[in-house]
């Protein structure tokens, strides 16, 4: 297979943008990774695993000579670097990002480039609590889900790559639109995340619980070990959507707590019923 | 090793009964172990895979006989069941549960016996959102924590017996007054699975929603499998403990919602910041 493309540039090389680059190397999909990062000894990590074959600690070293831009930092430097960029692409080139919230990026790309647009909005649910390019695999986007903005005003070359991109390195595509995007993962991932620092932070750090923990304990709260930096961006982002979830959230616990006051049964019955009915269609074959 | 006792009654066989008498036989620890139930069903099922001797309906016919009674059923069932064995029990026999939750049950068994009490609550951590006796195993109970009712009026050779049964089985025991159990538990235990509950619910049943699942929305929902009538019980007979760790959450999120609507970066970082100190100290070695 010929590489897909020639230069890629990865801003950001952590988990995700190291990743990328492994698997654009490993598949034969890129002739060169550039990496751009703020942090040396990360791009330098990154260097070492093979991520990337030369490092920047500015996009416009790297930005010029690349057909494809792909920004892996937290979603709020997403715009920032967005901005950066603009006026060192090439005229042909795609820029595309691997944030977890779009709406407020693709309507800032949408502001700041002319029609057909170039940027394409990603979101590759991937990763762990785990980051850095040390953790970085070739292998972490395989059999993964990444969602891909869906095709509104785009160039349509622009829109073919990223979905060409992602599916390259093994994940399914799956179109949306950026707002349904995120009013969906405020549901699956950001609020059940916020539930689960809340569980972390109710048991505090009080060394006598330590008997106390078992298993499910463990389960619950393990996303509690996600980055506090990435996951203030992600709040701070999708802002509308987390907070509307949040208040169902907070009328569900009025409700758990009136049952309890009132010792009615039956609805803590249903209560529990219908959490786990809905995990139950939601996770089925 | 010889029998530690000679006839153990086991109330309720479901997966913690059916692994206490699986454990109990494989480890010699009982010349015979009679199964008490009111479904013939899940007795039969017991009795196959040898976790019991002898089945029968009614605890009447078992208890007389026995020398140590274990009631695993629900915890709200704990109380019925401990007011029918009581004038059923022979003078020096031992009595116990593994009620999640201990101290109305505790409460319950001190108003209607007499010192030195003979029946010493348990709690062991162990099991999952499986039940049955088709699901037990004679290790369950290995390499677990087993709360026992710190000793406290009761006989000395009952709080002896309770101990050592669960350290026969493999599992660490820590004495516990059945408050500050239900404190802790309330905060390790029930109120994160009233919130993986919680998120469970936001997320619906939408079929829609299915892409957007990951292994952070399985891992954090995981326990909402759990049966809802055992978690009715749970919050019925922990109520106190569980209504104030709800009010502590609910808090935290109108915390959160706040600094949703103000934009308080800073707010938002220490909150999930705070989350994983609390987890990483309570899970570190």
């Amino acid at each position: 297979m010929s590489a897909k493309f020639d230069t890629v540039t990865i801003i950001g090389v952590g988990l995700l943008g190291g990743s990328l680059g492994l698997a654009l190397k490993e598949r034969g999909l890129a002739r060169r990774v550039f990496g751009v990062g703020h942090r040396e000894s990360t791009l330098q990590k990154a260097l070492a695993r093979g991520a990337i074959d030369e490092m920047f600690t500015l996009p416009m070293e790297a930005a010029p000579k690349s057909d494809l831009i792909v920004i892996c930092t937290p979603a709020a430097l997403v715009p920032k670097y967005l901005d950066a960029v603009r006026p060192l692409t090439a005229k042909d080139a795609v820029v595309t990002d691997v944030a977890s919230t779009k709406a407020a990026i693709c309507a800032h790309a949408r502001k700041a480039w002319a029609q057909p647009y170039r940027f394409v909005g990603g979101h590759p649910m991937a990763g762990s609590e785990k980051f850095g390019p040390e953790h970085a695999s070739a292998d972490l986007y395989v059999d993964s889900v990444c969602f891909v903005e869906r095709r509104d005003g785009h160039a349509e070359e622009a829109h073919a790559a990223v979905v060409d991109l992602w599916k390259a390195v093994g994940a399914t595509v799956i179109e949306v639109g950026p707002e349904e995007h995120d009013a969906m993962v405020a549901r699956t991932s950001h609020v059940p995340h916020i539930l689960a620092a809340v569980a972390a932070r109710l048991a505090g750090a009080n060394p006598d619980l330590r008997p106390f923990i078992g298993p499910g304990f463990r389960d619950t709260t393990r996303v509690a070990e996600g980055r506090p930096e990435v996951w203030r961006d992600i709040c701070l982002t999708n802002a509308e959507a987390i907070t509307r979830m949040l208040e169902e959230a907070r009328d569900q616990l009025a409700q758990v707590l009136l049952a309890l006051s009132t010792e009615d049964a039956e609805t803590l019955e249903r209560f529990f019923a219908e959490g786990r009915e809905a995990r139950r269609r939601l996770l089925e074959p």
